[in-house]
């Protein structure tokens, strides 16, 4: 998928705007985790107009797994508050067409299927607060195994707006129970890239049958004595899609986020 | 213990002064526990001067299970930063006296024990977070059952400072994880009062053997569906007390605080 080439280059991205312009040039088609550190990375969903205000209105009432970022105006590519130089048509290495509620195509540009009437969301991602967790030495499991967070569906439903409703969806980091206290301290610091956990300590009340079986991502091991902790995730907004069968729209593909000018440290509160 | 005619009257002692010049004139002999809704409750402990300095790293050493809200000048009854009309000596319900490591009496008054050399120590105490707690609709198992709080010595070893030492004492907390994850938001906002819990959901990772024999304070049942949520706990420096056995020690009695003009609102950060 990825030539090496284009990984020993990446070395090179160390802001927003260099990722942008590596992803709008075609130079960079790889997922943006580790690159332009301290920079906030965002989840992309990107609907026609007649569904953007149910879109926003579900995000509202759903801030935990939709913290919203930034939305644009109707057809326009720019979102000013997020990037200077942004063009949201090129510049994600790596995107999803949906039709109907089904992904059609994962483009690495959708010029040629752009409109006037799309509305482009951008929705806080949970790179950001492991960034946080990290600095201040609570182990992130699966970045130290190199691999995928752990996702799954719960049996807790989000808030219904319009056509969009669904599960929520949760990605899960295994921790002792003093790193789980700061790691709830850190990311209740950071409501705009999902806040606090939502739950911890059992699965099952969630309507988790099998932590060993993430329904999207990589299983990893929650030791005897670490405890499953919970957040919402980004995911769920694409779950909502899938579940509204909107005739079209386009979001990121998963791991290919949208590199901003904000930095993470602006996002405390 | 306590007259009907004591009882019936505290509902009238809405301040912090209130409580206090009921207790220096000898009307209330009761816990503070419910008086004066929305004052800051402190933990006492007063220390001959040649003992007051350890102590004072002690604390600064310690700080969760320590948190120092005030200190007076050596011989002096008052501190003004606490309460503008104070009489440390009178005007705290009950007191215990200390001599090498042991409680000696526990007299309403130690204005016949008083020395020109005697420094008091005021720390937070967990009224303030359960008070926050209560505000924000978490329930907290013993105030509803009416106990006391249970209360257990781990073996986390406290800082030395001097000749002060010993376990770390918490109180425990059962709560369902939701709840755990806004008690973590709540009191970690309270430092001055205990701040965040140290430990959730493991007792035996803490030294506890057994969760339904606490060590001081009363039982309370912890639910399939809850965890145990540990605080470090104002006990901790009594128990310093005994252990270093100071030939002489002045401490409230537990649950007969002093009660400050300060308000629970002030302490958030």
């Amino acid at each position: 998928m990825r030539s090496n080439a284009a990984v020993a280059s990446n070395a090179t991205l160390t802001t927003g705007l260099d990722v942008r312009l590596a992803a709008r040039a075609g130079a960079l088609d790889a997922p943006t985790s580790g690159l332009a550190y301290g920079y906030v990375q965002g989840n992309l969903a990107i609907l026609p107009k007649d569904h953007a205000e149910d879109f926003l209105r579900f995000c509202q009432a759903n801030p935990k797994p939709c913290p919203l970022l930034g939305v644009s105006e109707p057809g326009d590519p720019a979102i000013p508050a997020l990037a200077a130089d942004l063009d949201i048509r090129t510049d994600i290495p790596r995107y999803r067409v949906w039709r109907d509620g089904a992904v059609i195509d994962e483009p690495c540009d959708v010029t040629s299927v752009w409109r006037d009437d799309l509305v482009s969301f951008v929705l806080g991602c949970s790179f950001s607060f492991e960034e946080a967790l990290l600095a201040a030495d609570v182990p992130v499991r699966h970045i130290a195994l190199g691999c995928n967070v752990p996702m799954y569906r719960t049996n807790v439903p989000t808030a219904r707006a319009g056509r969009f409703h669904g599960p929520l969806v949760v990605s899960m980091r295994p921790m002792k129970p003093a790193d789980a206290i700061r790691a709830v301290q850190i990311t209740a610091r950071l409501p705009s890239v999902h806040g606090a956990p939502v739950h911890l300590g059992y699965p099952e009340q969630i309507g988790i049958a099998d932590i060993a079986r993430p329904d999207y991502g990589d299983a990893v091991p929650v030791a005897r004595d670490e405890l499953p902790v919970f957040w919402a995730c980004g995911v769920t907004p694409q779950a909502a899609i899938a579940a509204a069968r909107v005739p079209f729209a386009i979001t990121h593909a998963p791991g290919y986020m949208l590199v901003t000018d904000l930095k993470n440290a602006q996002l405390a509160i």
